[in-house]
């Protein structure tokens, strides 16, 4: 007895690019369904980069149905409703302003753009054309912070105060990987900055708020590159909390250590991506003595996913974060309607990266948005 | 351009059974290429289950091409090429023993039998019909514990002298579970014993050796159960080692708390699942002063399975131990070599558990095996 | 303007005995009244060793008034309330019971005896003697410990089901510690077991309840030695609980690593002395999606002695742990009741000691007490 | 057999302060030729307070020989060698010129003064009179901290990049705390900027270097306070070094958290005093596949101060930091020569505070030293 599919639950994909990303949101489109059986199911259709056999390697091993060379060719197809774009920084305008053109729906890697200019472009074009657009922040869609989310919205933490975050890494240590693209200042725009700041600010800006005006400093330690190895920068935020934000490609035995800590009037959460499925939480309310941080192992059916994978106890994976983001994603395309992180959160995201690089520059605080006209209200 | 299957390069899969262990198999079958494109490509060809709208669904969900009501149908087909068994304990060796006799391949869920005297004819039915057969021990093919297997075999912690290990849960302290399978006495033999105790042992069996004699205790807290909620025991290993273990599903707080910390001569490691991806590890050779244990987030390209999965700092999950074990099954199985751990390390695992049952009940030490004439030699 | 002592509220020590826990129990002397200022004084009057120059040397250090070099003359002076014994285990009895017989105060050091037969004698000498009596169970009175205890004894984790206990050290791998008196078997006893076992045995009584059944194992690693290097039994309590205990000094990495975690129906806790200022808890009772371990700080004002010390989240170390413990000795004496651990305590200790030496050699469970007629009720 | 007191190896102490500080100082000269048998002893001879009342009840509880209530006479005493300074911060510039004028040595806590101008002329005074001089900065003085600073000056962790560093508190939280005088702005200068943030600004200048410049804010979280909740900023170092720093009253759950992070080029350090007795190292050179951050537990023989304390694994606490930083400071006394932190450190820490407070207003990068003419080189 065969299993049908079901044609008018399909959503035709063209992926354009295929590397790390690339791998990340394939496992994600081709799983989507088995974890929540209820979406609608999208269909690996095309997958595009420029090096033919690099990309025919990538449909056959990710389980894409065709492969292409030509991005401008998969935006130009018919059958072809969702355009995702994992690409390096440069090329991201000028793909999804001419996806948003032909009416694809957009899923983005982050960081949104080089700078500003190019970001607003690009949300405008989304506006104007009326698809559904979203960039792929996929820290957000971690079940922890989910589940910090839904504390701080319960007003369980009381009105947020502070945050602390950093997002440490040391791969900028290894010698010469200037050949990266990631190191290269026209494919990415900055260095630490773009590629991990953005993380921390989309983080920050999901879980306490708009950014008001921030202080920071851009360093390259290696005075050989053209982008930035590590980035500090103080906030103030719109709604009174502060915060403190590290990131670094340069500090050793960190891997991938996006963490925060947010204080609120009634308590704190901490959480860290290199043991992605805790939270630590504090209540004030909690009997004098016993209070403490509570050690939360985010997967049991009452979080956020939980019903999803597995039982309590047993982790999901970086995956994990991509494959719920996707949900999300084609959600909001079912119902038409951009979910978030939309692209004016990239855009927004964009105006606090450049306002901490001016200010690093100007030695002085800088108000955010610093530039365009963009109002964050 | 379409992406072409290569037909020659496929095993076609029954799998009996659709649930916890029906949905982590079939992940793995899905995602096997995916993560390791070299591999034979394994066909999800059917699924089966006694309700058929439950395997129906299962089938839709998991991607399934076919499903089935009758197990001995799906062992009595030409084109399967590996049986698949993820049902209840009390079903293993009836399915296991027909799927043998057919020349099928078998993957076979832990325990792999109630008792010894099944293990054994489980065991000489692959024997005699010279088929690749496997037990789903998955925790082995974590990579952290993979990784603590290499330090072990390389010399690095020196002979092992101690083994302590627990295997924590607590949702046996939940209401009324009665009518969950693993509550069952006919169909899962023990409780906590034979689901989870099973696993410490073969994880002993892996880094540690094969045991000698065990002194154990099993106990029921609600007393209206008729299956253990704990097990606990002392053992001797025919090394010289020894080792305490303890499996329950009364220890308020642990979710899936598989632990282990093994002491040799040259250093220590210690594991815990709820943390998968980390391994403590301890060198008594390093500089005094600076000696302490390492937490190492086993997720670098020079960890097991690092090159399959994302950069260092970012977790793999549950899942990951079925595919990579899978995986490990599908080599066998194209080399004609069942590979470890081997029904007769099931059948070993069983003898280990019905000592401690035996122990528990004569209130002295067992030699292990105990019981058929079985030598673990 | 000078600060009077009052005469009368003085109590006089002899010491007998002056190295690792003579230190320790010095600096408890020394500022018991500075911590707990309503206390009764004692005064450092006379320390004693057998050799001149160390114990002249020992009391300059630490602030004796006199020393002396013949145990049984200390015992002989009238002006002496109390002497503490901090000798090799060989010696404890003797000095005890002429201590008792003098009508002396007796604070000793654990394990109380060689034996059972010895901890008999040593009770029945205090009990004739009606002097106030105690054994010198430190850990009882880690401020973590004893908030563990409150927790327990009101009730908010529930019945205890189980145990898990461990005391892990590694200078038992170090070359050629033979001549350290610890492993002279004359001397101790027993030696991972009598030593650090006695620990765990006395926590257990503590927080969990009598012990009802062993069954052990000891081992030997090194084969010249001619005590144990490691010790591991299993145990049910009178109550129902049931619990796991190990004592090693070859587990590399581990220093003073005293574990347990206790899980009730109603919650769990942990400790390590290794981090003896934090108690992890866990309460089921929480709400279900915010529940886990809460890593308690044990310095608050509201945690036992926490009024005593510093303020919250700054540490007490291991001396404090002598002197709370000196701190209910002394009360004791105050008000002419021995305080827990009573010498009746050490001798149940030596009686579950000796049931795991019997276990051991006979290789099945062995009920407590073994021998001498002693009930534990 | 009398124990006889070296009369020339005596030194007399003039305490002026009895509370917090006052009694940590006072265990401290209490017990430091217990832990440092080879130390000068100090005399515990005068304690100065306010409340006659309260002074004689600290002089009883904590064992000084009289008490005082003008602070001037103490200073005028011939037979005081030594002046020790725990008063609120007001107080400090005035007794500390006094005592220095009057010859005494003197030990100052921290921070210094109100203002860099007091501090100048403090450290002028010190100059000018020839005395010893020292401030309380005791953190320098853990185990782990202290081998923190021997592994960089050794360069195992090669040359420092980055440090990220915070001292988090929640008693600010507590309604209601203005009269206390950590609270009231004369006393105390700033609030938790002066308190707290000055514990950072030394450790940052004991392990990374003198500080270039600063980009500050401080916040008042409860508006009718007159002195800051929380404080932040941003350093370069003069030798390129960059770092954040947090200091706050308002972090529910942190009651002590002074921690930091610090990343050299081959490797990096982190503390935190609430697990004071740990120190967590990574180098870079360890073999690729076990490389992870150790976390060494400092209280072994080869550790600062191991010899001194106890054996490995049992912990040291707070008041440890006290009694190494006085038997520096007694030393420093016997050499005649200041021992750091001098009241130079204190200074130069001072014009840092008092950088970033004029950053936070100017809301630019600020330089330091911003004021005074005071060269830090």
């Amino acid at each position: 007895m065969s299993v049908r599919m079901n044609p008018d639950r399909q959503l035709r994909i063209g992926m354009i690019g295929h590397k790390f990303m690339g791998k990340a949101h394939s496992i994600a489109y081709r799983n989507l369904t088995f974890y929540f059986p209820s979406s609608l199911q999208p269909v690996m259709q095309v997958i595009c980069g420029r090096n033919e056999e690099e990309v025919r390697n990538a449909a056959d091993r990710y389980g894409w149905n065709e492969f292409e060379t030509d991005w401008r060719k998969v935006i130009e197809r018919d059958d072809i409703d969702v355009i995702d774009i994992v690409t390096p920084n440069d090329s991201h305008a000028e793909i999804a302003i001419a996806a948003a053109k032909a009416g694809k729906h957009i899923l983005c890697e982050k960081p949104l753009a080089l700078n500003l200019l190019q970001a607003t472009e690009m949300y405008n074009a989304v506006r104007e054309n009326g698809i559904v657009a979203m960039v792929c922040q996929n820290y957000r869609f971690v079940p922890a912070v989910r589940f910090a989310k839904q504390m701080i919205d319960s007003g369980k933490l009381g009105k947020v105060l502070q945050i602390r975050s950093t997002y440490l890494q040391d791969w900028g240590m290894e010698s010469n990987p200037l050949n990266v693209w990631r190191f290269q200042k026209e494919k990415t725009g900055t260095g630490a900055h773009g590629d991990i700041a953005s993380h921390l600010i989309d983080l920050a800006r999901y879980l306490v708020g708009e950014f008001a005006e921030v202080s920071g400093h851009l360093e390259t330690f290696v005075k050989e590159r053209y982008v930035d190895d590590a980035s500090m920068f103080l906030a103030r935020f719109r709604n009174g909390a502060i915060g403190t934000f590290e990131a670094s490609r340069f500090s050793a035995g960190n891997k991938n250590a996006n963490r925060f800590e947010i204080n609120g009037e009634k308590g704190s959460i901490r959480w860290d991506l290199e043991q992605m499925n805790l939270l630590d939480v504090y209540f004030k309310e909690d009997d004098q003595s016993a209070s403490g941080f509570r050690t939360i192992h985010c997967t049991g059916a009452h979080h956020p996913y939980g019903e999803n994978y597995w039982p309590a106890g047993l982790s999901v994976g970086y995956e994990q974060t991509f494959i719920n983001l996707i949900k999300t994603f084609i959600d909001g395309i079912s119902t038409g309607k951009s979910p978030e992180p939309t692209f004016w959160d990239g855009l927004v995201n964009q105006s606090v990266l450049d306002a901490v690089v001016e200010s690093s520059e100007k030695r002085s605080w800088v108000k955010t948005p610093s530039a365009c006209g963009v109002s964050t209200e």
